[in-house]
């Protein structure tokens, strides 16, 4: 067999977890978010403030290659953490989601965020059942990034500019990332927000409300 | 056949053709370094400065997914680089730097700098039959990414903290993300640059010139 044929058949068989994820989401009425950025582009900072708006109704698995780090944050901040150790691999997969689902109760959450291995193009082929990717992009990285990586800003329904805050010490054009964005996908949604001043978040948790 | 075997004979192929490149940069004398990390680090601004400094002799092979950005720039800058467009693949092969390699008088170069794809996880594991790998790291990303990323920093031979300007508006402990780099890998060296004010590129030039 190929190793091009290996990989749609994987691709495939992905897919149908995919479908089993969303159908038991939908079962519990959850909106559930995947979150893709590059690493340091600021996602578990983002989900601590949303930790200690949604509580424990906030459900969050955060992928990482390694270590607890990001689950401890979280579950400190309010909400309901969970961590998958993939040992390497470079992106949640749908199977890798559905075996964590069986650790929390579902029933108990509203909003269930998968926080994806911090990588901009991997992830972005792997559907997991969610109802909208969302991508975050720190504005420290610089503004060419949605043309650069058009396999994840086509199909992000959102982008989160983050750490809008150091917009002054950066060169980052925001209007050239969001027309970026707009090409590749012209019903996208922009947030800019600031962990550290709190700008955004109301609009952000709008619209996370408005998924469910 | 299954798909662990698929890669690893995949990876055994990879391992031979780096081999090949390692032995044809050593008969052109030819220091050459493997950048890695994530989108938005600044590989691309640091070898700007680069190709200020030395010119033509400074040969670069930029790995992109798509677009040819970097490689416009680098030109500009007085470097000779060469774009490689994966088309979707999240690390550079020794196959499509050797192919590259076909395109580039080497005999006119002294060092060589491979710009990998921004991706901290998959590129790490690949050999290119590169002098060193140079893991760079902004200090935007975040002081726990060398603990996060084991297999870069294990591998890296030198890291360079970059946007070090930036570091009154950010929190990061340089003392603790270097002593994570240094349980991972005793020997390894540290540079902490910032292409705005041109903060440490003497010693990372003495050390790229040490590599000779």
């Amino acid at each position: 067999m190929s190793e091009i044929k290996v990989l749609s058949s994987a691709m495939q068989k992905n897919n149908e977890v995919a479908a089993r994820n969303r159908a038991l989401f939908a079962q519990h009425g959850l909106a559930v978010v995947n979150f893709i950025s590059s690493p340091g582009a600021g996602k578990t900072s983002l989900l601590e403030r949303m930790g200690s708006r949604y509580g424990a109704t906030l459900g969050i698995i955060t992928g990482d290659v390694q270590m607890t780090f990001d689950a401890d944050r979280l579950n400190r901040a309010g909400a309901t953490a969970l961590q998958i150790e993939t040992g390497g691999t470079c992106h949640l997969t749908a199977s890798l989601v559905e075996e964590s689902l069986k650790k929390l109760d579902l029933s108990k959450l509203r909003y269930l965020v998968i926080e994806n291995i911090g990588n901009l193009i991997c992830p972005s082929s792997y559907d997991l059942g969610e109802s909208a990717k969302v991508a975050v992009l720190s504005v420290t990285e610089g503004d060419e990034k949605p043309a650069k990586y058009p396999s994840l800003f086509t199909r992000a329904q959102a982008v989160i500019l983050n750490k809008i805050d150091l917009l002054p010490h950066v060169t980052f054009d925001v209007h050239r990332a969001e027309e970026d964005c707009r090409k590749l996908n012209r019903d996208v949604r922009f947030f800019h927000t600031s962990c550290k001043t709190g700008e955004g978040f109301d609009e952000l948790y709008r619209y996370f409300e408005g998924l469910r």
